[in-house]
């Protein structure tokens, strides 16, 4: 393994984004063979789970991966004990994904230096919100040829655009930098219930060629399971882009649920979501095809799995049961923890107003008129309706 | 209005399906003016609720349409009254749509033939099976200027291929005939709960023009109400097909609700079923737009209302959880009712294998060999999985 050779260029060039594309960066690094080396970063709830079904390739796939895989975890103490322990004791973790048996390939570290040395593939599985402390201290460390995987949903929006989150690994870090989304409820996934995933990772400029480097056909490796099917495409921008919006439809499902008025209903506001997603992919993200957001797991299925239920759902339901507001809401329900909807369906409105385009989106518009304008959500079918009748 | 100046020439010609296409046909036709008179054939749960919908659009739009509407009910006796004369005189349809106010324009007609008198819009909203017979009826009594809106959901498959119902109607009254569909549980519409709908509709070759005949522009003001969103488009097959597959993809959403795999499992069903819906479409369809299966209500709208519900998912459900067949589960469940699901599977799996094509269609495959040859539905992830792992 060759993974530490090029630190101390890599830290020289750290925040040189082009440095990696260049001729002179390519030469200097190693050729890389299987098998390769994975670390998780993160130990969650859907953390642990990705680990799981990682470890379990791992483990089948050892001519391709090297079988042990480390996972970071932010320590803590459950009772006298670390959590680390417990897990490379026990095999279970106790706080994140109770009385799930973990394979015993899988090693938790609490050093996140220390679980990344060596590494080949990276996979990213923390609360967003954690994603610039942690990338900042892995500066320096990763060596170029490292490769990544995103598992966190969504994407930054600000006032400067859309930035996805594998870009944002790939500016700070270096490193080429894919995603992986889907219909994938945590728990269920770490069942072992059958369901799929979609795994998007565009080859980099610097590919060092068929088995000494990460492809597609690697990545459904380290990623398949019998229960958990996964798709690989290049389209890192589309299943991001449904991976983000989809938690703003699911809020306007849940006002509909909370009134009452039925499946139908729900049923329209997942086809206008749609419709809705796919535009605003389309605008910003040109080079996003439609077929992801139609045919990927990481497109309509998540969508539809998010608006049956999930923390977006019930805090809009709550909202249309006893009109109080969102941040109340979020508050009496969800012990801390955030609607991400909330949060997405602001961005877009400030990013869709500075471009002019709100009206070409009038789901998220309304949704962010709800929450933050107390506009009425009767008024929800108006404010969608395509007014084209001209007879009068 | 001058809908039956033609009668006789019409018999005349009748099973001559190309006559209307010809000029001299179309010089016989009367030039046609608004106001348009609509007649409902059907007065089921389904066909009651559209003639409530159409009803109120022929008042509001009285320059447009004639506003009283004539539904043909099949007459039958409740209690020591008719059904007709219940819905004249207390305006409820009292046995299929009960507890619903019906505008008092909307005229129940227990004569099929009375009912169509000098009608320029026929709206087909009745069982599926009895089609053949009410088309028969009216031979030679329809004039070809007439246009027709078929509210059936589905297709015709037989050993010849796949028909449209729109085409049969076309086909054996020699007019041109659009269809309606969408997430449009009945119950929902009828009390008024916003939804929306998809509108299919070609002008024909004997188009009239602008104000003297059907276009897209008189169908949304014939469906258009401000609960019930209706979009008018041109592809009567895309949502036809859309429209009869669904039923074999909830089918296979009740074998997963039953076994108890969680929703990342019902939403991967429902992605994969709208790719097979799409595939089927466009290989036996290809004039049939992709849009309109993952842009229109009578799309993906109404995959996800069926497969979050239904007397499919019912009845499979319920063979998931007894071990029972789908013929023991449809007695026991439905009343004597069907689920269109186990035919429609029936005869995709039938026309498929006639063209060697079952491969192609994994989903639709596996419900046809679960419910028909005792397949175990616990191979369902097994049977759809896409084998491309060759790293062996």
């Amino acid at each position: 393994m060759t993974a530490h050779t090029n630190d101390k260029q890599h830290k020289h060039c750290a925040g040189d984004h082009a440095f990696r594309r260049t001729d002179s960066a390519v030469s200097i690094v190693h050729l890389k063979r299987a098998p390769f080396k994975v670390t998780v970063i993160g130990s969650g709830n859907w953390g642990t789970t990705i680990a799981k079904v990682i470890a379990e390739n791992t483990e089948l796939h050892s001519h391709i991966f090297e079988p042990e895989v480390r996972m970071w975890v932010f320590d803590e103490k459950i009772g006298d004990e670390n959590l680390t322990d417990i897990i490379n004791t026990r095999h279970q973790n106790v706080k994140y994904l109770p009385k799930i048996d973990l394979p015993h390939n899988l090693v938790a570290d609490p050093s996140l230096l220390h679980s990344i040395k060596g590494a080949d593939i990276l996979v990213f599985n923390i609360p967003h919100q954690f994603l610039p402390n942690i990338v900042k201290q892995l500066q320096g460390h990763v060596a170029p040829h490292v490769r990544a995987i995103s598992c966190l949903k969504g994407f930054e929006l600000g006032s400067k655009g859309v930035q996805l989150l594998s870009s944002y690994v790939t500016d700070e870090l270096g490193i080429q930098c894919g995603a992986l989304s889907g219909a994938n409820l945590a728990p269920e996934v770490a069942k072992e219930h059958w369901s799929e995933t979609t795994v998007a990772y565009q080859l980099p400029k610097d590919y060092q060629g068929d088995g000494k480097d990460i492809d597609h056909k690697i990545l459904k490796l380290l990623f398949h399971r019998p229960y958990f099917h996964v798709n690989v495409i290049d389209d890192v921008a589309g299943i991001s882009i449904a991976g983000a919006l989809k938690n703003v439809v699911a809020l306007a499902c849940g006002f509909v649920e909370g009134m009452g008025w039925g499946n139908n209903a729900s049923a329209a506001i997942q086809r206008l979501g749609l419709g809705e997603i796919i535009k605003f992919g389309r605008m910003f993200f040109p080079e996003s095809k439609v077929e992801t957001y139609y045919q990927e797991s990481a497109g309509v299925a998540d969508l539809i799995t998010t608006c049956s239920g999930g923390r977006n759902v019930k805090v809009a339901t709550y909202m249309a049961k006893t009109g109080k507001s969102a941040l109340e809401a979020e508050k009496e329900l969800l012990n801390g923890q955030s609607a991400q909807g909330i949060i997405t369906c602001r961005e877009v409105h400030e990013w869709l107003q500075t471009c002019e385009l709100t009206q070409e989106f009038p789901l998220f518009e309304a949704v962010y008129q709800i929450v933050y304008n107390n506009v009425h959500m009767e008024d929800l079918p108006e404010m969608i309706e395509e007014l084209d009748i001209d007879d009068e």
